[in-house]
C-alpha cells in the first residue's frame, strides 16, 4: 500500500500543512509539480525562500516590505496626520484596493486575544505609540476587524491614545459583525470608513 | 495602489499559477507563508526541488518512483501475468488504496487527445508494448479514464495487443462516464474491476 515515493510523500506532506489545504488537493498539487519544467518548479520554490528572505517589516508602520521604510511610508503625498491601525499586511492591501484612504497605516500584526495568550506587548503597539511621540498625529482610526478580538483591541488603543490628546476613531460598522477585512468591497470599506465614529 | 512588496508579488503569483489556486487563495498561502518560521520555509520550499529532482519515472512501469524499478515493479510476490495500464501516476495511488488490485501497472502519462495534439507516440505505449515482448503478460487491463480521450486510448491499445494474443480487458463502467479515477471510493473501483470486459 506504502506506494508514493518518499519525495512525494513529503512534498504532498508540506503542502498539506498549508492553510486550506487538504491532502486531497496536496495530493493534485504535489503531482502538478512533478509534471512542470525543472525550471518552472526552481522559480516556485526560489520565490517562496525569496519572499521570507527578502520581505521585512517597515521600521515605521510595520507593513511587510522589501525596502525600509515601506513605499506608503516613503510616499509624501500621504497624509501623515492619519494613521489607520490595522491587523495583518492582507489588510493593508485590502485598504489600498478600495483606493479610498490616503492617511498612513500601522500594521499590529494581530489582536488581543487573552484565550490564546496575546497581549497588548505581543502586537505593534509600542511602535504605534512611539509614532505618536513625534509625528503630528491627529486622529488614529482603529480600523481592526468588527470581532470581540478587533474591538477589544480597539477599545484598548483608545484608552491609551485618547489620553495623549489623539482623536482615536473606529470604522464604522458597515462591516457584518464577525466578518474578515480582507474580503470585503471597495464599496463596503469605504462606507465603512465613512461611518467612522470617535471613542470617547 | 501598487504597495505589495515585490518579493511577495512575485510569490503570489507563482502561487497563482498551480491549478485550483485562484488569486486570494494564492494571496492567504503567500502571508501564511511570510508568517511562518524561517526553517519551516526553507523545509517548504526545498521539498519541491527534491521532490522534482529526485523523482524519476521507473524504467518499467513509467510510475513515478524514488528507485528504479519501483517498490510495485520490484515487488515479486505480486502477479507479473497482468498489467494495470493507467493515465497518470496519480491513478496508481488511487488504485492501490482500493487495495484490491496485485498485479502490475503501466502508466501511459497521457491519454490520446487529438484536439490537443497528443498522439500515441507522446504516451508510453512504446514502453507497453516493450514489456509484452519479454514478459509473460496474459491480460491487460485497460483502467483510463471513462471519457472519450480514456475510450479512444482504449480502443487503440486493444487494437494494437490483441495481435499478440494478448486478453485486453476494459475496467469495468461502475465509474460514472465523464469522471476521474482519482475520486473513487474503494468500492467503486473494486466493482469496477470485477465488471471489467474483454475487449475484442
Amino acid at each position: 500500500m506504502k506506494t508514493t515515493a518518499k519525495p512525494i510523500e513529503n512534498l504532498i506532506n508540506q503542502l498539506n500543512k498549508l492553510p486550506g489545504i487538504g491532502n486531497k488537493t496536496a495530493q493534485r498539487l504535489a503531482y502538478h509539480i512533478l509534471d512542470m519544467d525543472i525550471e518552472k518548479v526552481k522559480t516556485l520554490s526560489s520565490s517562496i525562500v525569496e519572499a521570507k528572505e527578502n520581505v521585512k517589516e517597515c521600521s515605521i508602520c510595520s507593513n511587510f516590505t522589501d525596502q525600509d521604510p515601506c513605499g506608503i511610508c516613503a510616499d509624501t503625498r500621504r497624509d501623515e496626520s492619519i494613521i489607520c491601525v490595522l491587523e495583518y499586511p492582507k489588510d493593508v492591501e485590502a485598504m489600498e484596493r478600495a483606493g479610498c484612504y490616503f492617511g498612513m497605516y500601522h500594521v499590529l500584526h494581530g489582536v488581543i486575544a487573552p484565550t490564546k495568550g496575546i497581549g497588548p506587548l505581543d502586537l505593534k503597539i509600542r511602535e504605534l505609540l512611539k509614532r505618536l511621540e513625534s509625528d503630528e498625529v491627529k486622529e488614529i482610526i482603529i480600523a481592526t476587524n468588527p470581532t470581540v478580538e478587533g474591538d477589544t483591541t480597539a477599545l484598548y488603543l483608545s484608552k491609551i491614545i485618547n489620553p495623549l490628546g489623539i482623536k482615536t476613531t473606529r470604522i464604522g460598522y458597515g462591516l457584518p459583525v464577525g466578518g474578515d477585512l480582507e474580503y470585503y468591497d471597495e464599496v463596503t470599506i469605504s462606507t465603512a470608513l465613512d461611518n467612522r465614529r470617535e471613542l470617547k
